[in-house]
């Protein structure tokens, strides 16, 4: 049940042409189900016929199985486990069919779509440490059906790097901008950008960046206009609202 | 001179079309204009025949002046000037024609444009203290050329006024929330939504809400998907990055 | 000893109906005991008859077997220890009869109290994360004598599964509301229900929540009335006070 | 219209007693009011027949004024307004007839009632500075139908004193303990006390208390069971909370 | 090389009684002696015949048994080693006469001192976690020839086990306070001394404890007379400077 | 009523000598005078004899007079008033006999004691910033009857004006330091010393000394053996600390 | 006596050229002159024929004139005031010839010298808020004796008019980049320059900027090597560091 | 292509001497070549003939020896590898001709260069525990070809052990001070130095130094002007840096 769909049965309890009780049965029913430790949403995230998406960290092998086959037996095509572990994914294979991104750390159950955007998502990292949530935010992005570019290692102290790319980074739709330490490349894009900017501070950095406080706050206090900010090390937030931007163009 | 002209400037330059002199030239000369104390930029903001805006905070009123007079002399049709107080827009409105939003602390020479987006940008604030953030917000974007609907003081310890308001939220393009204390307006709003949320943390509250710090923290960490965060109290940054949004999906 | 006893004596003792000298015999011999290393309270936490507490962290096998040694012998019928790792656990039931509660990481001696109140005490959880700290506060409230209800998994950013749970919400004596991120679970909570909530803050989370701090920040904002907040994954504090509160409206 | 009612009204739809067309009215139209600049809400608060509060720091006279006609005309007996300048008092006195308690910065319109619970909630301050906050909560509690004891000024650093009142602090149902610098009063009451024990952090003192920070971490991390806290100088809602538990325990 | 003896040299020089060559090369050579990597330092910390002391986190145990070596052929009777893992303690014993105290993880080469002062240094704890931080200074006191009385596990939230010992707090001539949590227990102890109290605060707790943050602010704040603060943890330093004010009042 | 007349009075009781009755009586009574607002205690600062102290921070000149009668007609010589203005300070003065310390903003009722300690406390500032703070801490000590030593504009960054009062520092009994910015000059002291050395971080310096918390940091974490802190600013509680420890080697 | 000198006379010492007590008499005079308040040194800061610095904040204009006339009496040739408000300056005008420098607000006695260096700093800010720390920097730097080039307003955001300023930036000897908000501005002047770039984060922002903390956090974490950073809006010390580096190069 | 390089290109580009084509196609290929993961920056950091330099910390020994290989096949003729563990060493040894220096945990192929500057940069820490960050900025100025003097362990505690060591630091034309703790050796050195002193906080310390911000801090708030600060722990940084402006000197 996606959210228009949810949005149509209120409506039509207010409309009498459903009664309360039928509708309260399938508002409690049809949405989630109850697995005692969990209750998978079928409308929290993904419109139906996309996908779902399971945050793996600090779930077991067990629960996210439980998870993924309540989703799938509900009619998702395709499941998404982000923060997945080699070790945790080695135990899913064998029980199901599931493909491993080792540097996003994500799970795939069912495949990638296979009808992409035409327009792209642009994900720029500024160091090479900043790939691995670079990724995640990449792999998300492809999962929830977007085209992706990826230019990767043009911190902002090689400047000349960065505008090496000045033509991608204008005739973008919406741009991913990672990076730890002071994360000023999120400025410097939101500068030559014409597009929204979703910024993702990285852990990346030692002493004084504080575990991605530097970055965090260097991207809220960005002097570039069209500048949004996600938690630290946070790709997969930043992919779903920049799928969500993509998207909205292409329809 | 707009984005999608620079990078026009740039390419001409590598196909060999215009003399890289001339294109110096016209690069040094063309986007902003030495005033001594500030270089108006004629394509940081806003696209030509719309704006530009000035960051009224800590200027005095003869450098607002200057700056303003330079923008309108360079073929910018209107201005905008944030944080203004009412002290400077009075001491303003005796040199220049200039309309005063009170409650936004928005300043508009020009008037706001009359063509205005379809699709409406949702402003939703959790209390009354949150209305001039929202305000910054809801001027900024109708000085950007888009439709604005308020939705004000429906914070999530009265669900049901919030819920009232489901079908806005729903079909919405784009909406921002402002809310200080817990900030917990995003995170809810984020879950009913099914667009791009753009968070503002506002620095209402008291003790230990640290100047804005505690709903800051909350929408970073919001567990509804599709919520990205702009500085403390930043409605003009949220209504910057909404309306590059809204105008994507009318085009 | 209980408070009643204690406060009897000192009256007693104003009184002139004991000795100060027996007095202070009784309450230097009786209420505590010396282990060298720990003074076991008789009357620190819990009336007679109920039990007692050990704070299992940071203390050995050893440590932990002799307090609850001591306690026994000095009449108390169950002990419950906090914090207990399996690892420990394993160690002690060699020694004494004791029952694991894994999710918990809690250990009780002398088993659950028969008796428990007619009304409960309700236990709410944002998301699967929670839970352990959830179940540290579900079976401390059921070994204090508390019928305990649990509603597991349902965060405010699908907020039709908290709603469908509105009734238990709307007619609970006390609710004590679990979550991390962003905590927002506390305030939409706190406005539905009409009695105390007390607010824990987990550490679930990464980046920008800072180890709980972020929902901590959150729960002490809370917009809404009757929300009090305990120490970060204190589910023992908030099952403590529950108890007292909930027991109040029994007797 | 309060919670129960609104339960009412939600399971009558449900049961068809009513039409959700008209359901949707009431819950629309009932319970709070449009003022433009803010919804008076007829059930968050407090209970019909007693009262309903309004947050007055950062409203203007003339808000305040409206919002508080709104909600006499709603049905309200007398209404609470907290953090009230002298100044905006003084305002409004020649508009309405409205009490003004100095010390609590409150103003009351409709008086106290008359009726009181027979059990007192105890108020303690660790300091003579401390006694705004304190008076905030002990207004507002009598405000909400509670008798009210109060013992000022007897900070741990002079055990003796406190220890003069144990006997109100053993038999107490319900206390406030309100204290800035270090915070300890919590823990010395939450470990005599045989009842919850509410702490206020407040912000008295200088450098290292951070502004309340200090007292608040404090009481965050009591070593005594009962204690949960509200926000820095938060005496309204410690008060609020006190209120529910001590009347559950009166009817 | 002691204070006084530097202090003798310095004059002498001023005096003309010795040629300031002569005094640079007493200077540069007696005091330290170079290692290449450390410069233990004969006049830094102790007395001469009374010991010196090896700071031991993060040195080898190579290391520390050369440094020791260097103290005893410069003429040291005794030298102290705080943080000695029980690992290092196992290496040094090969190559030296040494003893361990496990809990204190001091390891002491040389005996401890058998002359001790009539007086008593008092060291208190809140509770059994916060032992090793006690035995650290019980230790290092008793190595600086001090009697030393200890008193654990008697935090607050159980104030009648404080009391107990109320005598020997009043006729205490130095007090060192060790808590974690809350670290109300400096306060109250503050409040009962005449004498100066030394406030430890540990790193025990959990939660917003934030490693001993909250003591420590808790201590810095305390609103009793006479207490002083030193680092997290930092026993070593508050037995130092207990031992200065004890010793002053034996001679 | 010092406090080992307490100790009497409770070993009394203890002793059977007298009865429980009276000595509540004497208990409740006598320490301290209930004012309404403040109980003045007599018990809690300073001997008999000697005087009591208000701290005038928040409290009216109203408020702190009455206090100052209250004690002064029971028995006090003389009382200390701290943190107060100029403008308190002249209101006072037509109502009592009090003699003012502008920097030290320090008032004193019934004069500085005749009788002074031989040995001298030092009381050393890095800046002429931090004179206030110094002051504070003069004033207190002679109002206790302490020799006090002032140097002050000695900070380390012009290490010889330090070094030139070397013998001073060798030789003194106990030192207070206070400094703001990075308070290096406890350290420094503390390397030089032989005696207990009270550091006292001031609320001096701009930017990233966060109001004084760079320089407590500082103080906590001085690798000089023998330095204790207080909080920021507070000049009285050094100095109460560094009487005692003055006066004891006196007796 | 500048640095050699005091260098040559405890060398003279040494070598027994000189009795230690003459020098020392001279050690003890000369440098420093005793003002009771303040001691102001003449080998403190700048080399003599150069001039001395005040820094003004919280001194007294009466004050300020004493160390000034003190120091010109002592031989140096002009005197610098930082942080010194109109309303002061105005003061000290009227007893002493002193010229002002209204953004910079610096007090200059003596005037700037006529011979300047030859190579220039360079002083660049990322906004116009940052000009005052700006100019802090430049008038010093000329009284330093240096040459100094200003470039203004040009942050990242608008990457080309930074660019525009290429040459002067690479052929620098040394860079003061001042910046508020997010502060990227050193690191991309990092990346493109050659030589030494000291950073000073200032605190023009607002919200999560900290009062500079933001900027500061991210120049100590810029990615771009040869950056060093002050306090924040310590234009003073930036300009005292780059007159060392850019003076070491002409001579 | 240093940048001297990359600046006449540049200005050949605008003086119409060679193609902007030919100028892009140079940019483009010429200055980083891709790796897929990486882009190795031949004109980032040094000199041309000098080497570049890796970070180590986060990529494995295979991407280390790519890029290594990338610059040597580039005409690097050395590169340096910082954070290097022993591990990964042994495994870059298999492959490459490198050199490990363990205490620096630095990695260098192609030796260190023979040439070196006349002129000292001089190191300082305050303690032993503080070598390896010394080590680093070390081990790196030797390979930028600079002359390097090391002391060590002469923290401020000991003031005499530092002060035996003026002479160097009087004369030094650039000095690294690295400490930990609370890093006040900065000041002091800063004092005594008549250059510019580039101050490194260190990691080093337990409890409130808070990862080195302790240290941090108080190097920022430093009272002796020419002290610039780098990143906690950051020796690479401090060294770069150095060798700039020991260098300027020396041609």
């Amino acid at each position: 049940m996606d959210k228009s769909e949810l949005l149509r049965l209120l409506n039509n309890v207010a409309a009498g042409e459903i009664t309360p009780e039928s509708a309260a049965d399938i508002l409690r029913a049809a949405p989630f189900e109850e697995l005692g430790f969990a209750k998978p949403d079928h409308h929290r995230g993904i419109r139906q016929g996309a996908g779902e998406v399971i945050f793996g960290a600090g779930k077991t092998a067990e629960q996210m199985l439980k998870i993924a086959q309540s989703l799938l037996s509900g009619g998702q095509k395709r499941v998404l486990i982000t923060r997945l572990s080699r070790e945790k994914f080695e135990l899913l294979q064998n029980k199901i069919d599931i493909e491993y991104y080792e540097t996003a750390k994500i799970g795939i159950i069912g495949g990638l779509p296979k009808d992409k955007t035409e327009s792209e998502i642009l994900i720029i990292t500024a160091g090479t440490s900043d790939i691995p949530v670079a990724e995640e935010a990449a792999v998300t992005a492809e999962f929830l059906g977007n085209s992706v570019k990826r230019i990767y290692d043009v911190g902002v102290a090689g400047i000349h790097r960065l505008l090496a790319h000045r033509n991608d980074i204008m005739q973008a739709r919406v741009i991913i901008a990672a990076a730890g330490m002071e994360g000023a490349l999120a400025s410097v894009v939101g500068g030559l950008a014409d597009c929204p900017v979703i910024a993702v501070p990285t852990s990346v950095g030692y002493g004084a960046s504080f575990g991605g406080l530097s970055a965090l706050l260097s991207m809220l206090n960005s002097c570039a206009s069209g500048v949004t900010v996600v938690n630290i090390d946070n790709g997969f937030g930043a992919a779903y609202t920049a799928s969500m931007i993509n998207k909205k163009g292409n329809v």
